[in-house]
């Protein structure tokens, strides 16, 4: 007999019994399978190469799960990696906590599962503790994914902090917007039909890059949910700075800047899951530009705009005619369940 | 105007702008803040007392969200304190994970983040990291809680193996079967009225005593779904070890024993969230009762059985009658959403 019904997940397997171990067994370890993650323990031993970590976790509920460019497996591994890497840390271990809605297709599953896998693998970083909750039809969506994650910091930078100083020119590695207008424009129910791929990308490697060239970058993020726009609203605040932009000099590719005229949004607002925003001192920021672009996730690395005067913390654009606009937060997101 | 509509979570609370911050300065800050949290960085950058850690991840799905004894935001703490504390780590620092629906109420939210505030400060450990998402109605059970942790390995002990030896006397710390049924009984649609209430408590002081107490303890699991009997059948598979239990021994409350008769569950097989079961050597096992009895989470601290032969991995009961039986894993939970 089949330990699973028309090859779908059922309440059982979330119930800490047989069946939640056959899951384990027949569909995760085969997989994800490494020798902390094996012995199946209450919880992972590690030995870690310094005693000063970083810490983070993420919770994924995007619609659909399966997006252009990448899924809801591949969103959950790179979202808490370059949660961590922005901050100055080695990525090294995460947690994978599973909370599936009953009658769920074993397919995706283990289809998400592969892409966990190969998200880590190119993060260079490792699965060693999960966890499996199975909810009745209609408690969920099919699969919400959390990731928490450990990172070790091994030398002493600035960027720990991650506080902006006059002065400094702010950078990012890609073209905004792409993540959001992919998952948006991928929902079924616009009728929409684009080529637009989500950038959902580690960007480990390319940080690792970045922080060879230069030890004083003074603060980096990624700009995911609330965009460019709210990342840097957030460092305005945080290092209590004008922070001006430059319009022109912002990267958005052609088939984004379409589909947000046409669906009224900006790109500086909408979600991206591959974008970093760095913040360096203007003498070494040739450097670090001609650094990134030889990285496949910097090859558009550009300069958007400096850090200004302390004590008016605000975000203004100079827009490509010339004007400044005051460039603030959304209230939500335009559209909910984009990460 | 008010952040919340008729004093319920929105949408826009999870969309990572600006009523995603006012959730974050009304409602967390407040009751959880401290100098790591408060940041609101990707990460938060933690100094561990030592190089050897233990981590784990937890999903909270309980329904109801209140139940007699607590809720679960003392159970999302407590869990995965536990799951550190048995591995023989100090718990230290937690995550938090919320996912919530559409229209929860504010009231709700705020009574579970004190919970949590209150469980995490009786355990000793700190919220450094956190994340929400909200989904749209009808698409969770009002909230789920993931929580991630790291717990630090500050001596060797042979306990972070998990390994139980032929001979070990088996130990458990509290009466069986009261986290589940007190949840089961509780469920409106099942119309039972008792009085039993939930087990949900952090166990690492009591662990902190009884590691005092001996060096030599083998192996300890906490005994959350799947009951005891899941436990110990994990034990006896990792070990390839029979394991033989005490019927007469086992601490069961009169109440639940009469709940679990009526709805047909043995108490063996129901969730605990403040039991653990320990193995240890048999000429310190009076010894270590004595020092869990002091403690209140230890009261009823009792031997239950041995560890017997190896290579034959399975666990038996000398019943009440003086007869034999093979206790074995059930298919799933008896009913879902226990913890």
């Amino acid at each position: 007999m089949s330990d699973y019904t028309n090859d779908r997940i059922t309440l059982a397997h979330g119930g800490g019994g047989r069946l939640s171990r056959t899951l384990v067994e027949d569909v995760f370890l085969p997989v994800l399978g490494n020798d902390c993650l094996n012995r199946l323990n209450d919880s992972a031993v590690l030995n870690l190469p310094d005693k000063r970590i970083a810490f983070t976790t993420d919770s994924f509920v995007v619609d659909p799960l399966f997006f252009p460019g990448g899924d809801i497996g591949r969103l959950a591994v790179c979202g808490t990696v370059n949660d961590l890497a922005v901050m100055g840390a080695v990525p090294r271990y995460l947690s994978l906590g599973l909370i599936i809605e009953e009658g769920f297709e074993l397919e995706s599953l283990r289809s998400i599962i592969q892409s966990i896998k190969d998200a880590a693998d190119e993060a260079g970083v490792t699965i060693v503790t999960g966890d499996t909750k199975v909810v009745a039809r209609g408690q969920a969506d099919g699969l919400y994914i959390n990731t928490s994650g450990i990172g070790s910091i091994e030398r002493d930078l600035p960027v720990h902090k991650g506080r902006v100083r006059s002065g400094d020119l702010l950078i990012v590695n890609a073209p905004l917007g792409q993540h959001g207008m992919a998952v948006i424009t991928s929902r079924e129910e616009l009728g929409f039909k684009t080529t637009i791929k989500s950038d959902v990308a580690p960007l480990n490697g390319l940080i690792d890059e970045m922080l060879r060239v230069s030890e004083n970058i003074s603060a980096m993020r990624d700009a995911t949910r609330g965009g460019l726009a709210g990342v840097l609203n957030e460092m305005a605040d945080q290092g209590d700075v004008q922070i001006i932009l430059d319009e022109i000099a912002i990267p958005v590719n052609e088939d984004v800047h379409i589909a947000c005229d046409m669906l009224g949004f900006e790109a500086i607002h909408v979600a991206n899951e591959g974008v970093l925003l760095a913040a360096v001192p203007p003498d070494e920021a040739d450097r670090m530009i001609s650094t990134m672009r030889l990285h496949p996730y910097g090859r558009h690395a550009a300069v958007i705009g400096e850090v200004g005067d302390k004590g008016r913390a605000r975000v203004t654009m100079r827009t490509h005619i010339g004007t400044h606009r005051v460039i603030d937060v959304l209230s939500g997101e335009q559209l909910p369940r984009i990460c």
